[in-house]
Protein backbone atom coordinates (compact mmCIF):
# COMPACT_ATOMS: atom_id res chain seq x y z
CA UNK A 1 0.00 0.00 0.00
CA UNK A 2 0.78 3.56 -0.59
CA UNK A 3 0.30 6.86 1.64
CA UNK A 4 -0.21 10.12 0.76
CA UNK A 5 -0.94 13.01 2.34
CA UNK A 6 -1.61 16.76 0.84
CA UNK A 7 -2.33 19.73 3.09
CA UNK A 8 -3.03 23.18 2.33
CA UNK A 9 -3.04 26.15 4.10
CA UNK A 10 -4.41 29.72 3.66
CA UNK A 11 -4.85 32.78 5.37
CA UNK A 12 -7.56 35.59 5.82
CA UNK A 13 -7.69 38.12 3.36
CA UNK A 14 -5.22 40.85 4.37
CA UNK A 15 -4.43 39.37 8.02
CA UNK A 16 -0.70 39.17 8.37
CA UNK A 17 -0.37 35.23 8.88
CA UNK A 18 -2.92 32.24 9.11
CA UNK A 19 -4.17 31.84 13.13
CA UNK A 20 -4.03 28.15 11.91
CA UNK A 21 -1.33 25.65 13.03
CA UNK A 22 -0.78 22.56 11.03
CA UNK A 23 2.26 20.21 11.99
CA UNK A 24 3.23 16.64 11.08
CA UNK A 25 5.27 14.23 13.72
CA UNK A 26 6.99 11.07 13.57
CA UNK A 27 5.11 8.36 16.11
CA UNK A 28 7.88 6.52 18.18
CA UNK A 29 5.92 2.93 17.39
CA UNK A 30 5.84 3.55 13.25
CA UNK A 31 3.57 6.10 11.45
CA UNK A 32 2.68 9.47 11.16
CA UNK A 33 0.34 11.62 13.10
CA UNK A 34 -0.96 15.49 11.76
CA UNK A 35 -2.18 18.00 14.01
CA UNK A 36 -4.60 20.49 12.86
CA UNK A 37 -5.96 23.26 14.90
CA UNK A 38 -7.45 26.32 14.07
CA UNK A 39 -7.32 28.97 17.25
CA UNK A 40 -10.45 31.47 18.28
CA UNK A 41 -10.58 34.52 15.76
CA UNK A 42 -7.63 35.03 13.69
CA UNK A 43 -4.55 36.67 12.88
CA UNK A 44 -1.95 37.09 15.34
CA UNK A 45 -3.63 36.25 18.73
CA UNK A 46 -5.50 32.96 16.88
CA UNK A 47 -1.98 32.08 15.67
CA UNK A 48 -0.40 31.86 19.48
CA UNK A 49 -3.13 29.52 20.65
CA UNK A 50 -3.33 27.39 17.99
CA UNK A 51 0.62 27.22 18.51
CA UNK A 52 0.84 26.09 21.93
CA UNK A 53 -2.51 23.69 21.30
CA UNK A 54 -0.10 21.79 18.42
CA UNK A 55 2.77 21.83 20.18
CA UNK A 56 1.46 20.24 23.51
CA UNK A 57 -0.53 17.54 21.11
CA UNK A 58 2.49 16.86 18.86
CA UNK A 59 5.00 17.24 21.70
CA UNK A 60 3.06 14.28 23.85
CA UNK A 61 2.36 12.22 20.38
CA UNK A 62 6.14 12.18 19.67
CA UNK A 63 6.47 10.29 23.18
CA UNK A 64 4.31 7.68 22.23
CA UNK A 65 1.23 9.22 23.89
CA UNK A 66 -1.99 7.38 22.62
CA UNK A 67 -4.52 10.21 20.04
CA UNK A 68 -7.34 10.70 22.54
CA UNK A 69 -4.75 11.03 25.70
CA UNK A 70 -3.19 13.93 23.37
CA UNK A 71 -6.08 15.41 22.44
CA UNK A 72 -7.51 15.31 26.20
CA UNK A 73 -3.89 17.26 27.32
CA UNK A 74 -4.28 19.73 24.75
CA UNK A 75 -7.38 21.31 26.31
CA UNK A 76 -6.54 20.51 29.84
CA UNK A 77 -3.33 22.75 28.66
CA UNK A 78 -5.27 25.29 26.90
CA UNK A 79 -8.04 25.77 29.63
CA UNK A 80 -5.65 26.21 32.22
CA UNK A 81 -3.23 28.23 30.98
CA UNK A 82 -6.01 30.50 29.30
CA UNK A 83 -8.83 29.87 32.47
CA UNK A 84 -11.56 28.27 29.66
CA UNK A 85 -11.62 31.78 28.15
CA UNK A 86 -10.50 30.77 24.89
CA UNK A 87 -11.38 28.06 22.13
CA UNK A 88 -9.56 26.19 19.37
CA UNK A 89 -11.06 23.16 17.12
CA UNK A 90 -8.11 19.98 16.91
CA UNK A 91 -7.83 17.41 15.21
CA UNK A 92 -5.45 14.89 14.83
CA UNK A 93 -5.10 12.46 11.78
CA UNK A 94 -2.51 9.14 12.69
CA UNK A 95 -1.36 6.77 10.25
CA UNK A 96 -0.62 3.85 13.40
CA UNK A 97 1.61 1.22 11.95
CA UNK A 98 1.97 -0.76 15.13
CA UNK A 99 -2.00 -1.01 15.38
CA UNK A 100 -2.25 -0.98 11.46
CA UNK A 101 -5.20 1.77 12.38
CA UNK A 102 -5.97 4.84 10.90
CA UNK A 103 -6.95 6.98 13.95
CA UNK A 104 -9.27 10.09 13.38
CA UNK A 105 -9.36 12.65 16.26
CA UNK A 106 -11.65 15.31 16.66
CA UNK A 107 -12.58 18.66 18.54
CA UNK A 108 -14.26 20.57 15.84
CA UNK A 109 -18.03 20.80 14.95
CA UNK A 110 -16.61 20.82 11.23
CA UNK A 111 -17.00 16.81 10.26
CA UNK A 112 -14.73 14.83 8.82
CA UNK A 113 -14.97 12.66 5.49
CA UNK A 114 -13.90 9.17 4.93
CA UNK A 115 -14.25 7.75 1.50
CA UNK A 116 -14.13 3.79 2.39
CA UNK A 117 -14.37 1.86 -1.56
CA UNK A 118 -16.65 4.26 -3.16
CA UNK A 119 -18.87 4.14 0.25
CA UNK A 120 -18.82 8.19 1.63
CA UNK A 121 -18.45 8.25 5.35
CA UNK A 122 -19.83 11.34 7.39
CA UNK A 123 -18.42 12.04 10.79
CA UNK A 124 -20.36 14.43 12.15
CA UNK A 125 -20.93 13.51 16.13
CA UNK A 126 -21.29 16.50 18.12
CA UNK A 127 -17.63 17.47 18.80
CA UNK A 128 -16.50 20.24 21.46
CA UNK A 129 -13.71 22.70 20.59
CA UNK A 130 -11.16 22.52 23.03
CA UNK A 131 -10.09 24.84 26.01
CA UNK A 132 -13.93 26.25 27.08
CA UNK A 133 -15.75 23.26 28.85
CA UNK A 134 -14.17 21.02 31.85
CA UNK A 135 -13.44 17.52 30.67
CA UNK A 136 -13.71 18.25 26.83
CA UNK A 137 -12.96 14.66 24.87
CA UNK A 138 -12.54 14.05 21.48
CA UNK A 139 -14.49 12.11 19.35
CA UNK A 140 -12.10 9.48 17.67
CA UNK A 141 -12.88 7.08 15.12
CA UNK A 142 -10.46 4.33 14.33
CA UNK A 143 -10.52 2.40 10.78
CA UNK A 144 -8.34 -0.29 9.58
CA UNK A 145 -5.27 0.64 6.91
CA UNK A 146 -7.08 -0.39 3.63
CA UNK A 147 -6.25 0.66 0.53
CA UNK A 148 -9.10 2.33 -1.52
CA UNK A 149 -9.36 4.68 2.00
CA UNK A 150 -9.36 8.96 1.82
CA UNK A 151 -9.98 11.20 4.48
CA UNK A 152 -11.13 14.76 3.95
CA UNK A 153 -10.68 17.26 7.00
CA UNK A 154 -10.45 20.90 7.47
CA UNK A 155 -11.33 24.12 9.29
CA UNK A 156 -14.70 26.47 9.11
CA UNK A 157 -12.87 28.58 6.76
CA UNK A 158 -13.36 26.13 4.26
CA UNK A 159 -17.87 25.65 4.36
CA UNK A 160 -17.86 29.62 5.18
CA UNK A 161 -16.55 30.27 1.83
CA UNK A 162 -18.93 31.72 -0.15
CA UNK A 163 -21.26 32.66 3.08
CA UNK A 164 -20.52 36.55 2.52
CA UNK A 165 -22.30 36.54 -1.11
CA UNK A 166 -24.93 34.00 1.07
CA UNK A 167 -23.89 31.17 -1.61
CA UNK A 168 -21.50 28.81 0.81
CA UNK A 169 -19.56 25.92 -0.30
CA UNK A 170 -21.51 22.57 -0.64
CA UNK A 171 -18.04 20.83 0.86
CA UNK A 172 -20.23 16.88 0.69
CA UNK A 173 -21.45 17.62 -2.56
CA UNK A 174 -18.08 18.51 -4.03
CA UNK A 175 -16.25 15.44 -2.51
CA UNK A 176 -18.60 12.84 -3.96
CA UNK A 177 -18.26 14.71 -7.16
CA UNK A 178 -14.25 14.53 -6.79
CA UNK A 179 -13.70 11.33 -4.81
CA UNK A 180 -15.68 9.59 -7.66
CA UNK A 181 -13.41 10.81 -10.02
CA UNK A 182 -9.95 9.00 -8.28
CA UNK A 183 -8.08 12.36 -8.01
CA UNK A 184 -5.04 12.12 -6.04
CA UNK A 185 -4.69 13.35 -2.79
CA UNK A 186 -3.11 16.92 -4.07
CA UNK A 187 -5.94 17.74 -6.99
CA UNK A 188 -8.48 16.76 -4.43
CA UNK A 189 -7.00 19.30 -1.78
CA UNK A 190 -6.14 21.87 -4.19
CA UNK A 191 -9.60 21.34 -5.83
CA UNK A 192 -11.17 22.34 -2.69
CA UNK A 193 -9.07 25.35 -1.81
CA UNK A 194 -9.79 26.66 -5.47
CA UNK A 195 -13.35 26.27 -5.13
CA UNK A 196 -13.52 28.27 -1.60
CA UNK A 197 -11.26 30.94 -3.08
CA UNK A 198 -13.72 31.36 -5.78
CA UNK A 199 -16.45 31.29 -3.63
CA UNK A 200 -14.89 34.25 -1.76
CA UNK A 201 -13.77 35.94 -4.44
CA UNK A 202 -9.78 35.37 -4.17
CA UNK A 203 -10.11 37.10 -0.70
CA UNK A 204 -10.81 34.24 2.16
CA UNK A 205 -12.90 35.63 4.95
CA UNK A 206 -11.20 32.94 7.32
CA UNK A 207 -8.43 31.01 7.38
CA UNK A 208 -8.64 27.70 5.32
CA UNK A 209 -6.82 24.15 6.06
CA UNK A 210 -7.42 21.36 4.38
CA UNK A 211 -5.64 17.99 4.92
CA UNK A 212 -6.36 14.80 2.56
CA UNK A 213 -4.78 11.53 2.67
CA UNK A 214 -5.26 8.57 0.10
CA UNK A 215 -4.36 5.20 0.79
CA UNK A 216 -3.63 3.83 -2.54
CA UNK A 217 -3.12 -0.21 -3.11
CA UNK A 218 0.08 0.81 -5.63
CA UNK A 219 2.83 -1.16 -4.40
CA UNK A 220 5.45 0.82 -6.07
CA UNK A 221 8.85 -1.35 -4.97
CA UNK A 222 10.15 1.90 -3.52
CA UNK A 223 11.12 2.23 -0.07
CA UNK A 224 11.35 6.15 -0.18
CA UNK A 225 9.31 8.21 1.36
CA UNK A 226 9.28 11.90 0.42
CA UNK A 227 8.13 14.80 2.58
CA UNK A 228 7.50 18.30 0.42
CA UNK A 229 7.25 21.75 1.31
CA UNK A 230 5.88 24.76 -0.51
CA UNK A 231 5.19 28.10 0.80
CA UNK A 232 5.46 32.00 -0.40
CA UNK A 233 8.68 33.60 1.72
CA UNK B 1 10.47 34.96 -2.45
CA UNK B 2 9.28 31.24 -2.61
CA UNK B 3 10.62 28.47 -0.90
CA UNK B 4 10.17 24.82 -1.82
CA UNK B 5 12.31 21.84 0.27
CA UNK B 6 12.20 18.34 -0.70
CA UNK B 7 13.25 15.57 1.54
CA UNK B 8 13.87 11.95 0.77
CA UNK B 9 14.55 8.81 2.61
CA UNK B 10 15.47 5.76 2.14
CA UNK B 11 16.64 2.55 4.31
CA UNK B 12 19.56 0.25 4.26
CA UNK B 13 18.80 -2.57 2.43
CA UNK B 14 16.74 -5.50 4.30
CA UNK B 15 16.80 -3.84 7.62
CA UNK B 16 13.14 -2.89 8.99
CA UNK B 17 13.71 0.11 9.36
CA UNK B 18 15.35 3.17 8.54
CA UNK B 19 17.77 4.53 11.24
CA UNK B 20 17.50 8.21 10.49
CA UNK B 21 14.88 10.46 11.59
CA UNK B 22 13.51 13.73 9.79
CA UNK B 23 11.20 15.81 11.64
CA UNK B 24 9.75 19.75 10.11
CA UNK B 25 8.46 22.26 12.65
CA UNK B 26 6.95 25.24 12.34
CA UNK B 27 9.24 28.23 14.18
CA UNK B 28 6.79 30.90 16.77
CA UNK B 29 8.33 33.77 15.34
CA UNK B 30 7.54 32.57 11.64
CA UNK B 31 9.57 30.16 9.52
CA UNK B 32 10.22 26.21 10.01
CA UNK B 33 13.17 24.23 10.97
CA UNK B 34 13.78 20.85 9.23
CA UNK B 35 16.03 18.55 11.70
CA UNK B 36 17.90 15.71 10.36
CA UNK B 37 19.48 12.98 12.58
CA UNK B 38 21.51 10.06 11.56
CA UNK B 39 21.61 7.60 14.81
CA UNK B 40 24.73 5.16 15.08
CA UNK B 41 24.59 1.64 13.78
CA UNK B 42 21.33 0.93 11.61
CA UNK B 43 17.88 -0.25 12.69
CA UNK B 44 15.77 -0.46 15.35
CA UNK B 45 18.02 0.76 18.20
CA UNK B 46 19.66 3.64 15.72
CA UNK B 47 16.20 5.03 15.11
CA UNK B 48 15.74 4.75 18.79
CA UNK B 49 18.37 7.47 19.15
CA UNK B 50 17.59 9.06 16.24
CA UNK B 51 14.41 9.59 17.51
CA UNK B 52 15.55 10.82 20.77
CA UNK B 53 17.40 13.32 19.56
CA UNK B 54 15.24 14.85 16.95
CA UNK B 55 12.24 14.97 19.36
CA UNK B 56 14.50 16.88 21.79
CA UNK B 57 15.72 19.11 19.38
CA UNK B 58 12.59 19.95 17.71
CA UNK B 59 10.36 20.42 20.89
CA UNK B 60 13.12 23.03 21.45
CA UNK B 61 12.84 24.73 18.23
CA UNK B 62 9.33 24.83 19.01
CA UNK B 63 9.43 26.81 22.24
CA UNK B 64 11.47 29.48 20.29
CA UNK B 65 14.91 28.33 21.17
CA UNK B 66 17.77 29.15 19.57
CA UNK B 67 19.29 26.49 16.86
CA UNK B 68 22.62 26.67 18.52
CA UNK B 69 21.46 26.20 21.75
CA UNK B 70 18.45 23.03 20.13
CA UNK B 71 21.61 21.38 18.65
CA UNK B 72 23.90 21.77 22.34
CA UNK B 73 20.85 20.79 24.06
CA UNK B 74 20.01 17.58 22.08
CA UNK B 75 24.06 16.64 22.80
CA UNK B 76 23.70 16.80 26.06
CA UNK B 77 20.31 15.27 26.33
CA UNK B 78 21.79 12.35 24.67
CA UNK B 79 25.27 12.01 26.14
CA UNK B 80 23.39 12.60 29.67
CA UNK B 81 20.88 9.39 28.67
CA UNK B 82 23.21 7.09 26.96
CA UNK B 83 26.28 7.87 29.23
CA UNK B 84 28.42 9.51 25.85
CA UNK B 85 28.47 5.69 24.62
CA UNK B 86 26.11 6.60 21.46
CA UNK B 87 26.62 9.11 18.31
CA UNK B 88 24.76 10.81 16.04
CA UNK B 89 24.61 13.12 13.40
CA UNK B 90 22.04 16.50 14.12
CA UNK B 91 21.54 19.30 11.21
CA UNK B 92 19.53 21.36 11.58
CA UNK B 93 17.87 23.92 8.12
CA UNK B 94 15.74 26.68 9.29
CA UNK B 95 14.53 29.30 7.58
CA UNK B 96 13.65 32.05 10.44
CA UNK B 97 11.31 34.78 8.61
CA UNK B 98 12.11 36.83 12.27
CA UNK B 99 15.64 37.07 11.22
CA UNK B 100 15.35 36.50 7.41
CA UNK B 101 18.07 34.29 7.82
CA UNK B 102 18.88 30.59 6.87
CA UNK B 103 20.69 29.11 9.29
CA UNK B 104 22.62 25.79 8.61
CA UNK B 105 23.93 23.87 12.17
CA UNK B 106 25.60 20.91 11.38
CA UNK B 107 26.72 17.97 13.94
CA UNK B 108 28.11 16.32 10.68
CA UNK B 109 31.00 14.88 9.10
CA UNK B 110 29.20 14.92 6.06
CA UNK B 111 29.52 18.37 4.15
CA UNK B 112 26.62 20.99 3.83
CA UNK B 113 26.59 22.51 0.01
CA UNK B 114 25.37 25.64 -0.75
CA UNK B 115 25.17 27.37 -3.94
CA UNK B 116 24.12 30.97 -4.27
CA UNK B 117 23.31 32.72 -7.64
CA UNK B 118 26.15 29.93 -9.23
CA UNK B 119 28.50 29.95 -6.61
CA UNK B 120 28.86 27.09 -4.75
CA UNK B 121 29.85 26.58 -1.34
CA UNK B 122 31.17 24.00 0.35
CA UNK B 123 30.65 24.05 4.27
CA UNK B 124 33.12 21.28 5.30
CA UNK B 125 34.87 22.26 8.52
CA UNK B 126 35.49 19.62 11.15
CA UNK B 127 32.40 18.49 13.08
CA UNK B 128 31.79 16.38 15.65
CA UNK B 129 28.68 14.09 15.94
CA UNK B 130 26.25 14.15 19.40
CA UNK B 131 26.50 11.92 22.40
CA UNK B 132 30.05 11.48 22.47
CA UNK B 133 32.26 14.29 23.58
CA UNK B 134 31.40 16.86 25.83
CA UNK B 135 30.46 19.85 25.00
CA UNK B 136 29.94 18.91 21.69
CA UNK B 137 28.93 22.01 19.82
CA UNK B 138 27.07 22.90 16.16
CA UNK B 139 28.94 24.61 13.11
CA UNK B 140 26.65 27.15 12.30
CA UNK B 141 26.47 29.50 9.07
CA UNK B 142 23.78 31.98 8.88
CA UNK B 143 22.92 33.00 5.42
CA UNK B 144 20.64 36.22 4.35
CA UNK B 145 17.28 34.86 2.71
CA UNK B 146 17.85 35.71 -0.85
CA UNK B 147 16.46 33.73 -4.30
CA UNK B 148 18.98 31.95 -6.39
CA UNK B 149 19.74 29.73 -3.02
CA UNK B 150 20.05 26.25 -2.89
CA UNK B 151 21.08 24.25 0.19
CA UNK B 152 21.81 20.42 -0.16
CA UNK B 153 22.24 18.29 3.04
CA UNK B 154 22.50 14.45 3.58
CA UNK B 155 23.60 11.89 5.99
CA UNK B 156 26.25 9.36 4.89
CA UNK B 157 24.53 7.32 3.27
CA UNK B 158 24.81 9.07 0.62
CA UNK B 159 28.64 9.81 -0.11
CA UNK B 160 29.50 6.20 0.53
CA UNK B 161 26.58 4.86 -1.41
CA UNK B 162 29.08 2.78 -4.25
CA UNK B 163 31.99 2.40 -1.70
CA UNK B 164 31.04 -1.39 -1.75
CA UNK B 165 32.15 -1.63 -5.26
CA UNK B 166 35.30 0.87 -5.22
CA UNK B 167 33.02 3.63 -6.70
CA UNK B 168 31.86 6.07 -4.39
CA UNK B 169 29.16 8.74 -5.45
CA UNK B 170 30.70 11.87 -6.40
CA UNK B 171 28.09 14.02 -4.81
CA UNK B 172 30.08 17.71 -5.13
CA UNK B 173 30.55 16.97 -8.98
CA UNK B 174 27.56 15.62 -9.27
CA UNK B 175 25.31 18.93 -7.68
CA UNK B 176 27.21 21.43 -9.72
CA UNK B 177 26.04 19.80 -12.57
CA UNK B 178 22.57 19.51 -11.37
CA UNK B 179 22.76 22.79 -10.11
CA UNK B 180 23.90 24.40 -13.42
CA UNK B 181 20.67 22.91 -15.50
CA UNK B 182 18.11 24.63 -12.21
CA UNK B 183 16.34 21.75 -11.44
CA UNK B 184 13.44 22.20 -8.56
CA UNK B 185 14.61 20.72 -5.25
CA UNK B 186 12.63 17.99 -5.97
CA UNK B 187 14.27 16.67 -9.17
CA UNK B 188 17.68 17.52 -7.52
CA UNK B 189 16.75 14.92 -4.29
CA UNK B 190 15.28 12.69 -6.32
CA UNK B 191 18.73 12.43 -8.79
CA UNK B 192 20.83 12.54 -6.01
CA UNK B 193 19.07 9.59 -4.60
CA UNK B 194 18.74 7.66 -8.09
CA UNK B 195 22.17 7.99 -8.61
CA UNK B 196 23.22 6.52 -5.19
CA UNK B 197 20.72 3.55 -5.25
CA UNK B 198 22.19 2.96 -8.76
CA UNK B 199 25.90 3.10 -7.03
CA UNK B 200 24.60 0.31 -4.71
CA UNK B 201 22.94 -1.95 -7.16
CA UNK B 202 19.31 -0.63 -5.39
CA UNK B 203 20.50 -2.60 -2.16
CA UNK B 204 21.11 0.63 -0.03
CA UNK B 205 24.67 -0.16 2.16
CA UNK B 206 23.25 2.61 4.37
CA UNK B 207 20.09 4.34 5.45
CA UNK B 208 20.10 7.53 3.10
CA UNK B 209 18.55 10.83 3.79
CA UNK B 210 18.62 14.28 1.61
CA UNK B 211 17.43 17.37 2.27
CA UNK B 212 17.15 20.04 -1.07
CA UNK B 213 16.22 23.78 0.02
CA UNK B 214 15.62 26.09 -2.59
CA UNK B 215 14.42 29.94 -2.52
CA UNK B 216 13.00 31.51 -5.86
CA UNK B 217 12.37 34.92 -6.73
CA UNK B 218 9.45 33.44 -7.91
CA UNK B 219 6.20 34.90 -6.72
CA UNK B 220 3.73 33.25 -7.58
CA UNK B 221 0.92 35.46 -5.90
CA UNK B 222 -0.75 32.92 -3.62
CA UNK B 223 -0.14 32.45 -0.32
CA UNK B 224 -0.93 28.87 0.11
CA UNK B 225 1.30 26.76 1.70
CA UNK B 226 1.67 23.33 1.02
CA UNK B 227 2.57 20.16 2.59
CA UNK B 228 2.83 16.77 0.60
CA UNK B 229 3.92 13.38 2.37
CA UNK B 230 4.17 10.10 0.46
CA UNK B 231 5.37 7.28 1.73
CA UNK B 232 4.51 3.36 1.66
CA UNK B 233 2.92 1.35 4.30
Amino acid sequence: MHLDVAVAKTRKYATPESGDTIEMIERPGGGLSFVVVDGQRSGKSAKAISNIVARKAVSLLAEGVRDGAAARAAHDYLYTHRSGKVSATLNIVSVDLESRTLVLSRNNHCPAYVCLDGEFRVFDEPSQPVGVHRGTKPVIHELPLAPGTTVVIFTDGLTSAGERKGKPLDVPELLRELIGRQVTAETLAQTLLNRALIADDQRPADDISILVLSISALDQNDDTRWLKVSMPL
